[in-house]
């Protein structure tokens, strides 16, 4: 196993050292592929299939919490057996959300047509996952004639493909292929992932497929997910926005004979290397923020749980705040602002702000600080912003992109 | 009187019938000044001074909910009488927030100079309020000498020099004079307005300040003033973002000699002309939005009170509905998605969704319409959106501004 980190790239990540990069390729029982079906206008690829040749795959999947979930979304709660999930199909180019009862048939048909092409027996085992534009009829054609041809070429090394597949306003590709050595044998550790804009710290967000070959009953794989999400999607804004159709599915194929049992060592070490996967993939979908220059990390201490929360959110969610990071302006004014949004009826709050190790405000007043430093500490591409409530006890992060040209441009015609 | 209203602009506006707009001039008892007293880099106009020169002028305030609360903020709520406000110090430029101590001191020392150069007997009477940058100590040596020089120029028409020197990103200034034909005769009402950014349907918003020569109570005038800012700078959101130092001041002379008594017909009629005033320049802030080019209402009907509320507010506060605003674009999916990002565990919801009075989506569903037709409507500066929930009872409206390339030029930009 080579030691070269290329997948790795935050200071924000700790790289468990179980973990090595491989060249690529799924792990064993997965093949995947990706072709353009003509969804897309841009003729690029926009239909990926994904699937396990183990009937006893297991499996744990999340969900959006949106009000307005797509039909895929739906569809995957009503009709999938989440904890079997052998194969997934995916659409870019269309959220066929908001598409009513002949939106919901069309993700039943893609499913169908998944399980045909992927040799799975039921379609109950089919995952359907479309993002893309909102409100617009999926051309069913097309994608049923795109599942037939993925079906074809589906190969062992197709992950970058069904990546590729999958992808809408992002500006590269996100996919890991990791080796995760535990003490039962070395095990494999694949993920897809697309998101760009529409993400908040939701449920779940985005779009976000992984396999592995350890064996994990689904008990164990639906602990894990939940754990790692929540340390990973759950923690990035975009832009404070919930999509209609995040979904993130985890696959188990145990084809490496390595298994993972509850409560081992070897447990904590394959939910180390998964969080570090689902956390740099979250930062890399909010370094890809449609358009940003700079990720913020703001950390919350003290106070209570909801306080942290809200604090944190309301720093990154602030189009002022992510204006500044943008402008690379050290305005920690807003951040004060932010927080006391945050907390309304506490007036005078003493807080503290640090900037990237900085100290500009103790208990709610401002410290004399060198600007010129700080202004050019916050230039670089990752800033950490430290704020502590008065009170202990409680603490969070959320890490957030920035909020510039290239945004507006890309949302004010970015066409319906 | 005329028929001439230069003042009211807007469609979603209400003019009384019993309001016309004389040429200028506080009502009866104020005078006012503003002047450079050397706060803004610009040199341009940055310290106001109004006076009511009627000891028993009465009077009622809002303050900002913020957790972190300017000095003149936290001063106004603890060393003012609220309810005998004679006279207003407002300074842009700097918010003198987050400094603590000696901030709060500078306040002090704001309204005892104030009391002076005013002829106000007793600092108690004197409002102060700050406008600018957060986190900079209040250059006071400065203040205190802009103070007296505008002691020395109060006068009668001085309210357009006070609505100058309250201006910080405001692209234009914001004030009104109106005359107000009551059954007990005719009163002026005057008002001057600041924001353009930070500016959020919290509390209260921005800087507001309102003269009338009527006779109110203070009673009434808090009524009055209660009603009618939860109509107008409640009901605002240009990004979302609660200020430090939202201050809104309603003062009252009494040299009309014309009372509004409670449960009459002229408080009625006074009400409404105010309502009137802050509904407009409620708008004025937000079609200032920080470079904004068109704003959006949001009407919201059906489900419950708390429903409609946070539907509003997920649609207004939505950077992606925002830049479609901006880009001119019907995109009406990212109102769909807001609205289910807003209402969690609901799916799938049926909402309705109309944008200038065409139906896109019902319950849920897109509804067939035409595209190009929808595209041409959004083009004007004025945009409605209609969402109902289903169930019924509850109806809000919120007004919001875009978000485009002069907001993250302005943000990204104006200094620390």
């Amino acid at each position: 196993m080579t030691a070269i980190h290329s997948f790795f790239r935050s200071r924000w990540i700790e790289v468990p050292a179980n973990v090595s990069e491989p060249h690529a390729g799924l792990p064993r029982g997965f093949r995947a592929a990706g072709v353009a079906c003509g969804i897309k206008p841009s003729g690029g690829p926009d239909l990926g299939l994904l699937v396990s040749d183990v009937p006893q795959t297991s499996s744990a999947a999340r969900f959006t919490r949106s009000g307005t979930q797509s039909a895929p979304v739906l569809l995957c709660r009503e009709r999938c057996e989440l904890a079997g999930i052998r194969a997934v199909v995916a659409n870019s180019g269309n959220a066929n959300a908001a598409t009513g009862r002949p939106g919901y048939e069309n993700a039943a048909e893609m499913q169908r047509a998944a399980a045909l092409a992927g040799g799975v027996g039921s379609a109950g085992a089919v995952a359907v996952a479309s993002t893309g534009v909102i409100g617009v009829p999926l051309p069913i054609d097309a994608v049923r004639r795109g599942i037939a041809e993925a079906g074809h070429a589906l190969r062992h090394d197709g992950d970058a493909d069904f990546a590729a597949a999958i992808r809408t306003t992002d500006a590269f590709a996100k996919h890991a292929c990791l080796d995760v050595e535990l003490e039962g044998g070395v095990v494999r550790l694949t993920a897809q992932a697309k998101g760009a804009g529409m993400i908040s710290p939701g449920f779940a967000t985005l779009l976000c497929f992984v396999q592995t070959d350890a064996a994990l009953t689904p008990d164990t794989a639906d602990l894990l997910l939940s754990v790692t999400v929540k340390r990973s999607f759950e923690r990035v804004s975009v832009d404070g926005q919930l999509s209609t159709s995040d979904t993130v599915i985890l696959q188990c194929s145990g084809e490496s004979g390595v298994q993972v049992q509850p409560e081992t060592e070897d447990e904590l070490l394959f939910g180390e290397a998964l969080d570090a996967v689902l956390r740099q993939l979250a930062l890399y979908i909010v370094s890809d923020g449609e358009g940003a220059r700079r990720v913020g990390r703001v950390v919350v201490r003290g106070g209570d749980d909801r306080a942290v929360h809200r604090v944190a959110r309301a720093v990154a969610d602030s189009p002022l705040v992510k204006t500044a990071l943008y402008g690379g302006d050290p305005n920690w004014g807003r951040i004060v602002q932010a927080v006391g949004m945050a907390m309304p009826g506490t007036a005078p709050l003493e807080v503290d702000v640090t900037i990237e190790g900085t100290p500009v405000c103790a208990r709610g007043q401002y410290v004399p600080h060198d600007t010129d430093a700080l202004t050019a500490a916050v230039q670089s591409e990752e800033i950490e912003y430290e704020i502590e409530l008065p009170g202990e006890g409680a603490e969070t992060e959320l890490f957030f992109s920035d909020l510039g040209h290239e945004y507006v441009t890309l949302n004010a015609e970015y066409a319906t």
